[in-house]
């Protein structure tokens, strides 16, 4: 620890120095086209520092995903000290642009991680968890929002009770892995409802952001509208898997033929652009399409590259995501303004938006149909955010409302931001010790058979955490 | 070659639908803030293509990086038959940050590519064959410039100039790889002569480039400014190569103890980026710092990351430069204006520039102190101006000098650029027929010893060229 201490002192020093020079100089204004070497730099400082901030909290058995966000959340606020050289970096083109690519790609791997197969066989049991687990969180964040911020517009509080809906399973599989429980029917519950809470996340999203867009035309939105717009979302998703299924093996089957480099993995990031295009097109999120690309892959199996013996697509795409992936984290950090903090009544926000994150997710632990079950520890599992509620938090940031005197502003506001960010790390940091202690209450019921399949998702979400 | 050109058929149309539906849709104006899917689109189209017409380029025997110029400019003049949905994608800010990333990452892996001790041994046939092929290239081209289009200020001849200075060493190594001829003295000389071209070339550009940003202030360059430029550039190569040689071990070798994924690439990328912005900060192009880093990090040997196993640098930055690196070459292909070839003289002003690329280079030959050496080969070789060449073309188009008018206007304009693109291809597709017949003409000088360190090189380059 004391080395990585001294090593985090020294780049930390060398990265202000860095900035200061940047600082002083960036008055030049070279460059009159093309990319603006600020952007370099401020990519070569957020890598370094979400790499050293990661290893710290995973030493301390933390994900490292904490460790950037809590990053990018210090970088930002140096401004406190009389710091600015870092303020460019939060509204930089470029960074932004690379920050939201990285997120594409990320839903993209977390969709190459579900198997829709495994989807449909974990059973009932998982449905009920994961749409109890979604619909209590989004009603008790509603309830706290409209009470804590009542003067902003009401699809503004049901925008925030969205971002509480999704559950991050990867901190979960970790601590289960840690405990050699993944093969319980307990942790097979967990792991699969999280699969069905990401799909339920995407269409809640989908449909709070048509309602949000609409009211920004100064529409009024029915019932009619959010039937609409929820069929829009399934349709995209079902019939992207559905056509996928059917054209892409076919696709991929010829490009194996190819013999040049890369053709596996440029195909398959133009289909993921390409899908999460399409799905901007038809009003939702780019992740969507990102989400519906990784799934419609994940099926696809690429015989004739792997006869050729290269790697498979979630080793070739791992370096890609793992030099985006961190800008998102970090700027999402950076953008947490902690002067917002001294406001009355937002600290008081962000505990109650943590409370209700929480205890909601508890709900789950009534869904489970079966008995004899460690109810208490599904209802903990289910517990951690994560980057769902971030990148939801994130494109609130980006979608305007109408207020009260006419003019536009974000649904999520720059103190609204900070108090999702801070529930993220929250409900993060407890899952570990309430679920270690939970398990150590009673005994699982061990489930050797079809594990396996399970223990591939837990490791792959393992692996994503600690990126 | 018949299901390939069916491939690029369904591609090709199912690339206009998508870009007539962009085209009808582009109106909508959605998302006010955040990344423009329209960039999704584009990537996701130019990835499809590049990777098409390169397979196709390969399969005839030519390098894949042509085919994604041709594909480029395929592309990009398709307004020509009434089709402008490209168009947008010419100027897409995101777009060309990835591309320009895409060239930073480029030079990063020639620089990884070339062996500082290979270098000082080559010997003075490596060093005055590089020497030759870069002064007699650049004076001509200065030379037919100043014929063809006087009306120019003369520093953007001289830029001309300097783009016909570097060889792009991958089409011939490649060549003499499948002839089986890389162990020969004769491969030795061009492939060490190649790697000195891309720093002398670097040089050329560093000078040319301060120039004509001291022009652009209106103030008149001396010798002396002459003088600090080069001697800038000279100390930042050796300074940014000696202080890593010392630094970089111990941060690598620290860096090898964290636990964390992807430590190796972030790093590496963040070492890259900021050499690239300090290389920008004295004045240099981005790319001299990318490939300072390269030469730097080549001497660091990873030993802590290979004993854990881990794939080294090289393999790393692999599927990131495959997914950028043909964003790049592609864009460079879309901004060829065939139009311009309509204007008098402008194709005899490519077709000059072209031979006197080729002939500049055969003095190449006289060079070579050794006797008894296939000295045609060798000049011939050395022919190739492949990516280097574009670079240089694709900088001088963001640089601005005040013309006649008093107005500015980019040094290297459309119609000069479609030369430069003009003469890159042709220079790349003559090399290989030209070099077989100059090698069935007489017999290597077989030489073993120290072969292995120049097949690696090779083997290298010719990887770079198959992307």
């Amino acid at each position: 620890m004391k080395r990585v201490s001294l090593q985090i002192i020294l780049a930390c020093g060398a990265i202000v120095w860095l900035m200061s020079t940047q600082a002083s100089a960036s008055t030049e204004g070279e460059a009159p086209h093309g990319l603006d070497p600020l952007a370099l730099l401020g990519v070569a400082v957020i890598l370094v520092v979400a790499k050293l901030c990661g290893e710290v909290f995973e030493r301390i058995g933390q994900p490292a995903v904490l460790g950037e966000l809590v990053a990018g959340i210090l970088m930002g606020n140096l401004a406190l000290v009389g710091f600015t050289a870092v303020e460019p970096l939060k509204t930089n083109e470029t960074i932004s642009a690379l920050a939201e690519i990285g997120v594409i790609i990320l839903l993209f791997e977390v969709g190459l991680e579900s198997n829709l197969g495994e989807m449909l066989e974990v059973g009932w049991s998982s449905l009920f968890v994961a749409v109890a687990g979604v619909i209590a969180p989004f009603f008790l964040g509603w309830g706290v929002s409209a009470y804590f911020i009542p003067d902003e517009a009401r699809l503004g509080h049901i925008f925030i009770g969205a971002t509480l809906c999704a559950t991050s399973v990867g901190i979960t599989a970790r601590v289960l892995k840690d405990l050699g429980r993944l093969q319980t029917r307990e942790s097979r519950i967990i792991l699969g409802a999280a699969v069905i809470d990401d799909v339920l996340g995407l269409l809640i999203l989908a449909v709070v952001a048509g309602a949000i867009k609409a009211a920004a035309t100064g529409a009024a939105l029915s019932l009619a509208d959010i039937a609409i717009i929820t069929g829009k979302a399934l349709a995209f998703l079902f019939g992207a898997v559905a056509v996928g299924h059917y054209v892409t093996p076919h696709i991929f089957r010829r490009a194996g033929r190819f013999e040049s480099r890369g053709v596996l993995l440029a195909l398959s990031i133009s289909f993921c652009f390409l899908l999460a295009w399409a799905a901007s097109k038809v009003g939702l999120a780019t992740i969507v399409g990102a989400f519906a690309a990784g799934l419609v892959l994940d099926e696809v199996h690429f015989e004739t590259f792997e006869e050729k013996g290269k790697h498979d697509l979630q080793r070739l795409i791992a370096p890609v995501s793992t030099v985006l992936v961190p800008i998102f984290f970090v700027l999402m950090g950076l953008r947490v303004d902690l002067r917002y903090f001294g406001q009355k009544g937002l600290l008081g926000f962000a505990a109650m938006l943590t409370l209700v994150a929480i205890i909601g997710k508890q709900v789950c632990a009534l869904a489970v149909v079966e008995r004899g079950l460690n109810r208490l520890a599904v209802g903990l599992g289910m517990i951690p955010r994560g980057e769902v509620g971030l990148i939801f938090a994130g494109i609130g940031a980006t979608l305007l409302l109408p207020n009260n005197e006419g003019a536009s502003e974000p649904v999520i506001s720059a103190g609204t931001f900070g108090a999702v960010v801070i529930m993220v790390i929250v409900t993060t940091l407890v899952t570990p010790p309430a679920l270690k202690w939970a398990l150590s209450r009673t005994k699982f019921v061990k489930e050797d058979e079809s594990g396996d399949a399970f223990r591939e998702i837990a490791d792959d979400a393992t692996e994503r955490v600690s990126q």
